[in-house]
C-alpha cells in the first residue's frame, strides 16, 4: 500500500512527495533499495529518497502525512504526528472506530470532514488524523451509498472474493493462494459490518444497517469483487437500483477534485461483467464497477456484483481524494 | 464429466465399463483417442474401447446406463435408452425437474428412488431415468439436510466460488479466467434454486425453503466452495449447527454402499479451512467440508463455508452411488 | 490478435480502421457482437462497425489491409487482397517463408522491404504481401540483431517460457494450463528456426545462424521470456554484449515512426529481472527487455534473458510498424 | 521439505518417526501447531509429536537423522549430530560438495556411499554425513545417467521452469509468481552445474561435463520441468536415447527398496508430454518423466524434456532412499 501510495503521488497536480518514512529496517535505505526493482518505473528522485524514521521531527517541515503504517504500529505514530499538528490521512485500521476520526469515503460521506472539529477540540492541537475504510469496505459503501439514500437500507449479505495484494507484500505465499481459494481474513468481516455503518451513518449516528460478511481470498492480483444481496426499506427493482447507480455523483466530482473518477459508479449491462481482471482499473481504480443486478429473494431485495481497486479505492487513491477533499474544503491550509 | 465416469468405475467393485458411447465426432475412435493423454492411466482395455454412438441398439446388452451427454443432446437420447427398458443415471440436467425423475443426492433424498415406480408407470416401461443433482447444488444439500431435519430451513443464500473443471473440456478459456473472477455461470443460479428445493422436498413436494444464489468461477481446477447463510425455523446456535452436521450420516453409510463416504460431512475446526485446493479429496472427493460456522446477523441465522469436488460428489461419484443404492435396494436387477 | 490490431489502430496518427473482415461466423455481425464485452473501451464507432467477409470486393476502397487470419485461411485470402493492388501486412505464417515476401521486424531487417519490388513484377501488381515474424522469433531477432552485427553469430539455442495468448483466443483450455507447463506448442520450434535465419539474413540468402529451439506453454497471460544461449564469431564478453545491445537504435527510431519505441532494447541491471508480469509494457510492448547477460559455459559465448509482449512486438505493433515503415519510405502512397 | 519427510516418513515400512526437531521457534510447539493445519492427515501420535531442539542431545537415541534444515544453519548442527554417532541424511547444501560426503542420487551413483569410509576415517567416528541433490540436478542427472553411460556426455544445457514448493514455506510471496515468470533462482544455476559432475563422476574425480542452466521459477506447485539440450561423446540418435532411458534401471530396483520406483525414467511417447500438473506423481514422484526427445541443432546432439517431483526425487524421497541404500548395505545397523 505504501508501494502504491507514492505511485499515484508521483505526479500528483497538488502534492509533492518530500519524504518517505517507516518504522521498521528500512529506515536509512534509499526508497529504490527497500522496494527491490519494483519501483524502478518512478522519477529518479523518488528513487533515491532516503527513507527516514516515521517520527514527527524526522521529516522536514511535511504539510501532509499519509500513513500506510502497519496496524500494529500505526496507532500511536499517528498520534504522534497528529499531536505535531499535522494532519495525518490514514490507511491503517487504529484509528478508523475513533468517535472523532472520519471514516471518509468522500463519495459517501464527505460531511463526516466536521468531525475534526470535534477532535481538534478534543486534542487542543491543530493536527487531526482522518482514516480510509478497509478496501473491501470501501467499495461496498460506494456502492450501497445511492441505494441508502434513495430507499434506505435494513440489512447487507456480502460475500467477498479478494486479491491477494490487499493483505501486502510478502503477504500471501504463493503456496497458500495458487489454486486455491482461501476463506478466511482475519478481521475482515468485522471490519466490513463495523465500518459500514459508520460510514454510511451520520455524523452522530451509525446507519443502523445489518451487515454479514463473508470474506474469501482468491488468485487475483488487484480488485475485490464482491457479490451483494440487499434489502432496501422502501421497495426498490432491479431497475429503480440501476438508476440510482448510474446517476450517481457526490461532493468530489462537484469539486472537481484530481483524483475524482468522472463517475464513481459504473454500472456494466454484459451479463457477465464486471471481472475482476477487465475492469479493475475502471476510473483509474477509483470507481467501483457493478452488474448484474437483480431480484433477491433470500433477502427480498435485491442482489448483485460490485468490483473495485482494493489498493486505489479501497486504499491509497481513497485517502488521497480524503486529502483533496479536506484542502479543497479548507481544512488544510 | 465422462472421464471423471470412466476413471471412477475403472476400478469399482460392483460395475464394468463394457461400452463407451458418445453423440459427437468421437464415435469410432479408441477412448484413448477422444481423451488425448489424459486416459493413459486407465486399464488397457479401457483406453482401447471404441467409441460407440448413443442410442440403444449400438451397445451389446448393457446393464446400467451411465449418462455424461451435454444437455443439449441427453434428453431425447437417455429417454430412449429408457424406453429400451435400461436404468439411465445422468449428469445432465435435461430431466432432473422431470415430476417422477428422482433427482436423487443419496445421503439427503433416498427415499425419492420410489418415483421410479411412478415413471415406470407412466412409460410403462422397464427402464427409468435416475438424476444426480448439480454439483454446487449437491455439495449445498449435503450441507443442508442435517439442518433441514433437525431445525427446519427458511432461507438460504449462497454465493459460490466455482472450479473451472465444471464447465467441461475445454470449457472455460485460459484467457478468460487466469488471474480472474467471472462472476456468472449460465443458468446455474436457477438450478440451485429450483433443484434445492426438489431434493429437500418430499417425493411429492419441494421442500418451500428460499434460496437465493449469486454463481461465480475463479481459477481452481477441482472444489466448488460455497459461503452459505442460512435461517433456520427453529432457532440453532453455531454449536447445534457442528453437532447435528458432525454426526450426520444417512441410508449410503448403513447400506455400506461402496462409494459412501464413512463420513458424508467433515466439519473442520481450523479458522481457515476448508479450503479448495487442500480439501476437495476428502473422502475420495465424496465427502463435503464444513468449517467457519458461526452467528449469521443478515438472515438472523447461521454461516458457513462448504466444500466439495464438484465432478465427484457433484457429479459421477454422486451418479455411481445412485445406481449403488437402487442396486442394493432391488431396483435394479 | 485482431482485437490487438483493432485496440493499436484505434488511436493511430496515420492510419483509420475503415473496415473490418473475417472469414468465419463474425461475417455480418457488430464487432462488439464478435468480442463479447471484450471490445467495450474502443470507440463506439469501432464498436459498432460491421464485420465484412474478408474478400477484396466486400471493403469499400481500402489503402491497407492488415490481417490477423488465422493460418489455414489467411494464404489465399491476403494473396486475393495482394492481387487487388493492396498492401497487405500479415501476422499469418502463411507466406512468411515465400522467396519475395519481406519477413519484417523493423528494427532488426528494415532492408528487406526492398523484397516487394521483387515480389511486384512477379506478380505483375500493385498490391504485396509483408509479414511479420512470428511471435517468440520478433522477441528473440530483436535482441540477437546487435550481437549478429557486431560479432557474427553462430550458433542459438533458445527455451521459450510462452503466455496463454499467444494461442489466440479461446486458445489453450484453463483446464490444460492452469498449474502446468505444456513443453510443446505445434510448429513453433520449426518457426523460430526458419524465421531466424530470414530474418537475420541478408536480401538474398538467410544468415546461416544454427539455431535449436525448445518451446514451452506457461500460465501467464502476455508475454513470452526466453532463456537464450549464444556463441557469437568473434569472442564478446557480457560486458561487451550489454553495451551493444544498450545503445542499440535502428530505422524506426531514426524515422520515428509512431509505434517505434525509443528504446527496442532495454537491458535490466537487476539480478532477477526481467519478469514477464513488470516488465512486458515496456515501450508499450514494443520494447524488448533482456537481462542476465552472462557468460555461458554450453556453447562457450554468453547467455541472457529477453522477454517481450507476443500481441505488440511479437504481433499486431510490429506488423503496424512494418506498415508505417512502407508509407515512410513511400512503398505505400 | 520437512513436512515431506514427515509425510513419506508417516507410513514407512521400515523407518519410524521418533522424534522431529528444529533450529528455530517452532521448538517447544507440538507438529501440528507449527504446521498450521496442512499436517491434519498425518497420524495423531505424528500431529503431537513436541518439536525440539535441533541438537544431539535433545533426542532420545535416535538411529538415524534426516535433516531439512536452511542451508543458513544446516552446516554445523549436520556435522554435531555426525560427531555424536549417527548417520545424518541431508537435504541442505551445506556439505554437498565436500570431498567425502556421497552426494547421492541413488540410480545415478550408488558406488559413490563408500566415501563414508573416507569421511569416517577422517572424524573418526561411527557418524557421517550424506547428501542428496539439489532438486533441479536429482532430475536432470537421472535422465542423463543412461546417456552417460551408453553413449558418454561432452555438453549440456538445461533450462528449468521450477515451481514454487522448490523454494519453501512460506518462500515465494504470491505477488512475485501470481501470473509471472522470474528467471532467476539464487545460487540454483551454479548448483546445477557443480552438483552434476559430482554425481556423474566417480568416487574419485568429477564427470567432466560442460553444463550450463539457466533456471527459472514459474506458477506451479510441484514439479521442475526442465528442457535438456545434450551432446554427448559418441553419436546418440533420438532413438538410441529413448531407448537408453526407457530400461534403465538400477541397485535401489534390484536391491528392491521400498522408496525405489518400478521404473527410475519413463519415456512418453504423447507429443505434449510431461506436463507439470499432469505427470508429477509419476512412480509416486520418484520416477522422471522424459518426452519429446529430438535431434538438437545447437549442440548437435539431442534435447529432450524431463519432469520430476521437486519434493520427493528431488529432495526428501531421494534422501529417504538414500537412507534405505544405506541400511540394506549394512552402512547403517
Amino acid at each position: 500500500m505504501g508501494q502504491k501510495f507514492v505511485e499515484l503521488l508521483a505526479n500528483h497536480p497538488w502534492f509533492e512527495v518530500e519524504a518517505l518514512a517507516a518504522s521498521d529496517r528500512s529506515v536509512g535505505k534509499s526508497y529504490i533499495e527497500t522496494t527491490g526493482s519494483k519501483a524502478s518505473t518512478l522519477p529518479e528522485s523518488l528513487q533515491k529518497l532516503t527513507v527516514v524514521e516515521a517520527k514527527p521531527g524526522a521529516i522536514d517541515d511535511p504539510d501532509i502525512v499519509f500513513s500506510a503504517l502497519p496496524t500494529e504500529v500505526a496507532g500511536p505514530i499517528e498520534e504522534d504526528f497528529a499531536k505535531s499538528g499535522l494532519p495525518v490521512f490514514s490507511n491503517a485500521s487504529s484509528h478508523r472506530m475513533d468517535q472523532h476520526v472520519p471514516l471518509l469515503n468522500p463519495e459517501v460521506n464527505a460531511e463526516h470532514v466536521a468531525l475534526v472539529e470535534e477532535q481538534k477540540k478534543r486534542t487542543r492541537l491543530d493536527g487531526f488524523i482522518v482514516a480510509n475504510p478497509n478496501c473491501t469496505t470501501a467499495i461496498l459503501t460506494l456502492s450501497l451509498k445511492p441505494l441508502y439514500d434513495a430507499f434506505g437500507l435494513e440489512t447487507v449479505v456480502v460475500s467477498s472474493m479478494q486479491a491477494i495484494s490487499g493483505a501486502g507484500y510478502p503477504g500471501v505465499a504463493s503456496l497458500d493462494i495458487l489454486e486455491n481459494v482461501i476463506p478466511f481474513i482475519r478481521s475482515e468481516e468485522e471490519k466490513v459490518e463495523r465500518e459500514t455503518n459508520k460510514i454510511l451513518g451520520s455524523i452522530s449516528q451509525p446507519a443502523g444497517v445489518t451487515v454479514s460478511a463473508s470474506c474469501n481470498r482468491v488468485p487475483t492480483i488487484n480488485g475485490h469483487i464482491e457479490a451483494v444481496f440487499a434489502k432496501t426499506k422502501s421497495r426498490a427493482t432491479p431497475e429503480d437500483v440501476v438508476k440510482a447507480m448510474s446517476g450517481f455523483v457526490s461532493v468530489p466530482q462537484k469539486l472537481k477534485l484530481p483524483t475524482a473518477p468522472a463517475h464513481p459508479i459504473v454500472v456494466r449491462k454484459e451479463e457477465d461483467r464486471p471481472q475482476t481482471r477487465l475492469d479493475v482499473d475502471e476510473g483509474h481504480g477509483m470507481t467501483v464497477s457493478v452488474g448484474r443486478v437483480r431480484k433477491d429473494a433470500g433477502l427480498g431485495g435485491v442482489k448483485y456484483i460490485v468490483l473495485g481497486h482494493n489498493l486505489v479505492r479501497g486504499g491509497a487513491g481513497c485517502s488521497i481524494l480524503n486529502a483533496e477533499l479536506m484542502l479543497a474544503q479548507k481544512y488544510i491550509q
